[in-house]
């Protein structure tokens, strides 16, 4: 079982307690290579660096981990494994574990999705684990035997083309893992207005989430409230196929 | 039909010509409240400005135009526009025209889909513009009637909560439009290695889309090389449903 090629990165950088956990359970399945950048990347979602180039540094190398920070961003560290690093695919790829929820819409803004959504464009089996915990020193103990069960099952049954996994874990005690669909929802921003010095003014970005499921117990939200650990397999294709019929008879 | 309120955003920057096309034709529908970054924020999909505050400067304020630059990212100026400056929700949101194609899985990476998207998120009706052509001084001029019937087509008919529009258009004078689905592809890496004075390398991304389509003709690129405009729906739910159960059989 400890023979397999995993790749590893995530957002919240490569000195995050989150992904040193992750590393220390891919390291029991087989060779490990990390590539994460070298500070917090939150919120950078599928982002790639074009306005200015990126640079990569080794820092660590072991019997089977290798591990390089990059200045950019997680799909930029993806794209730099896979062709600076990487010589021969790997049969896995890690984002994570973010500090911080990446439920339902989140997976749009989320850099560790956006690290698993290339793996996917790839065409390797991702995974993007999330803990409910922002905290840097968050407690992600009982996390990790699921984290490790989700492994391998995915390694034993595969995913399809195109389809990766967005996997939150609650905090504290998890009671179990339910398979659902994205919730339905959205972020409602109250920017943080502040004067500077200059007395100009500037804004920081906060918010609420805002659930727009109207009690629909199928989500990642709900099942994340009841502690269950949610695993939600998103698709790279986002075209509505049921709405091409509709909006091809608007005859434009 | 000049009464429709139209936010405006993009990722090339508020001074680009793609954006002042869109401008141009959405003024013809009514009041115009652009957003748009300060300078380039190709390749910034749907990130998000967490880590630094953002600032907002009005540049115009016209008749039935008022023109905002923002520090930060084309979501970040959407959440400001529905934070701090519309009294009301929008009746349409269009992002572009994008200097350069945003078809098949660019739809992941794409700073002007990124806005687009967040539009759609916030239930209003949203269209991603993008032209193939990436030159800053691109011509516009053959994709402005089908831009303006298919804002009318829109503003018509109106889009289903979580689907928003990415339209791209190809060089030259088109010869019609197709509704299809998003193209089956990815982006193959080739990071042009590069040494700065003081010897150490940095990387400047660069690559070739790879079609994986095998022939099929029913895609977004497919379209764009036979002459045609193309239109795909996107949804905000990325869940593969149709894997949930299989998914399910997993017994984790």
């Amino acid at each position: 079982m400890n023979t397999k090629k995993i790749l590893i990165s995530n957002d919240d950088g490569i000195n995050a307690k989150g992904i040193s956990v992750l590393i220390k359970i891919a390291r029991e399945f087989g060779q490990v290579l990390v590539v994460a950048p070298d500070g917090a990347r939150s919120g950078m979602s599928n982002a790639i660096t074009v306005e200015t180039p990126v640079r990569l540094k080794q820092v660590l190398n072991e019997n089977n981990l290798q591990s390089y920070s990059c200045t950019g961003t997680p799909v930029d560290c993806i794209k730099l494994a896979f062709d600076k690093l990487l010589d021969q695919k790997p049969d896995l790829i890690l984002s994570g574990i973010n500090h911080g929820s990446n439920s339902s819409v989140s997976v749009h803004y989320s850099g560790t999705m956006g690290a698993a959504i290339e793996g996917c464009i790839h065409e390797v089996a991702s995974i993007g684990f999330s803990l409910c915990d922002y905290r840097p020193d968050a407690d992600f103990s009982e996390a990790e035997p699921y984290i490790r069960k989700i492994i391998e099952k995915t390694l034993e049954n595969g995913l399809p083309t195109g389809t990766c996994l967005n996997v939150n874990i609650p905090k504290g005690k998890p009671n179990g893992i339910e398979v659902c669909r994205q919730g339905h929802g959205r972020w409602v921003e109250e920017f943080d207005e502040r004067t500077d010095p200059q007395r100009r003014k500037y804004y920081w970005i906060t918010g609420f989430y805002q659930n727009m499921d109207n009690g629909m117990t199928d989500t990642d939200n709900h099942f994340l409230e009841t502690g269950k650990v949610s695993v939600v397999p998103i698709k790279i294709d986002m075209t509505n196929h049921e709405f091409l019929e509709k909006l091809r008879s608007w005859e434009m």
